[in-house]
């Protein structure tokens, strides 16, 4: 199955993420074979990434949207974990802070893209602010309208600039959150994860999905595309998230950087140092 | 074996880092038992970055600083690697941006230190200051003396705000360098990372060995110890790196939060959800 083509929001045809199957796994049902292929795609995405940072010339940057207890976490724990730090960075974006309200709501996150070489992780992104702030009426329709457009702008800069960017929906029904709430309480290591406002939130579930269909639309551009991930399970999810990336990097085809050093005359200094000449 | 107090430069008495066997293992030759003992270390370190991510009270800074091939990448690669990029942050210093240049040597650090639940590593750090700047006279000898002083003040004032630090200087023999500088000519891979100014660097081998004496002596403190790691074999370096970093984490003692939720009224709101009414 070609995952990427699969759960692409396809900038030209309308997604809608309430006729999803959340649970689906299309036949991917082998726990041994799921984590033999995502540990073989593991390997890939290390080698792409040590290349991606050799070169030094594009970027990737993979945004996390999901709702509470969606699978963010549990992505990077468990997929992205396994990048090296040096040249991987991860970002979560909470409630803003003061300075960072006072600010137009692309501040905060433009000061966090990848720079050359890099691979950063947004762990919610700028896409809270036609998310969370729509569904609550904290912003009127008409500076809604102008932010979609401002997002497609703003991704479109970084991708000038050689940011590979792709952005995952990590979609479960109301049903798999309420069980992931239950297993929460059920684990005394994870109740400081708990709030009431999780409850409170699952009352907003249809403006949530309501929200994202139009951030989804909208936003799906061939610069910067966004995928919508059935996450109920959580191996498969954790599949197609790393299918989706192996096919990301391979496209950014990062090349090792020609050395600019003459092999020649570097041997010569090496052999002047080890016959204890002075190098 | 206590690495801890093996390595550590004692405040109260001088180091001299030309002294030391940089081959020494201290009967640590059996690669499978460093293997295991290097594994069960990192779980450790996983359960205790968990914790500190979650109390989210204290913070981590980790420095890394070497001669060329000394091992920073390596010990990144194979140790620290492991740790959870949420909460984890690396940043290599290299030379100043012109924007970098135009601050006291303290500003790029300063904004890079660890917030409360991170651990940051530091690849090269503030101390390049007081090494390739005064080896090269980029830093006359009275604004050096400064600097010593301001690092100690400056690394207490994060110390008193909550941040364990741990500086380790790996510490390989000038042959040794030789040796890794020939196995990078060796691989093809390799040699986008070789420079002919390595070579340079090394004539300097004497004067860097003083500065690191400085240094160390200087500013190693209770609040912010410098261990000197011998570090020609890998393994060796990894176990010890990894033992210190378990011994100073155990220090911290993170307790995991208080749940700020009252868990009666929060099964109270789970049930009525899973019954079907709205939550």
């Amino acid at each position: 199955m070609d995952f990427y083509k699969k759960f692409i929001v396809n900038p030209d045809k309308k997604a809608d993420v309430r006729e999803i199957d959340t649970s689906r796994t299309f036949g991917w049902d082998d726990r041994e074979k799921i984590a033999a292929r995502l540990a073989g795609n593991v390997r890939i995405m290390q080698e792409l990434q040590y290349k991606i940072y050799a070169e030094n010339r594009q970027s990737l940057l993979i945004v996390l949207q999901a709702m509470d207890a969606g699978g963010k976490d549990g992505t990077i724990n468990n997929v992205l974990w396994t990048l090296n730090p040096q040249g991987c960075r991860c970002r979560s974006f909470k409630v803003p802070s003061t300075l960072e309200a006072s600010h137009d709501f692309l501040w905060r996150i433009h000061k966090e893209v990848p720079g050359r070489g890099e691979v950063v992780i947004f762990n919610r992104s700028h896409y809270e602010s036609v998310l969370v702030e729509r569904v609550h009426e904290m912003c009127p329709r008409k500076i809604l309208e102008k932010r979609y457009r401002a997002i497609n702008s703003f991704e479109k800069v970084l991708a000038s600039n050689g940011t590979a960017i792709v952005k995952f929906f990590l979609h479960i029904s109301r049903e798999e959150q309420l069980k992931r709430f239950g297993e929460r309480l059920d684990d005394p290591r994870k109740h400081w994860k708990i709030s009431e406002s999780d409850y409170k939130e699952r009352e907003y579930w249809d403006d949530y999905m309501a929200a994202f269909n139009d951030a989804l639309n909208r936003c799906s551009t061939k610069y910067a595309p966004w995928f919508i991930i059935p996450a109920d399970n959580k191996l498969f999810r954790n599949l197609a998230v790393s299918e989706i990336l192996v096919k990301t990097m391979r496209k950014m085809d990062p090349q090792m950087p020609e050395a600019h050093i003459d092999a020649a005359e570097i041997r010569r200094l090496y052999h002047r140092a080890a016959n204890g000449n002075p190098a």
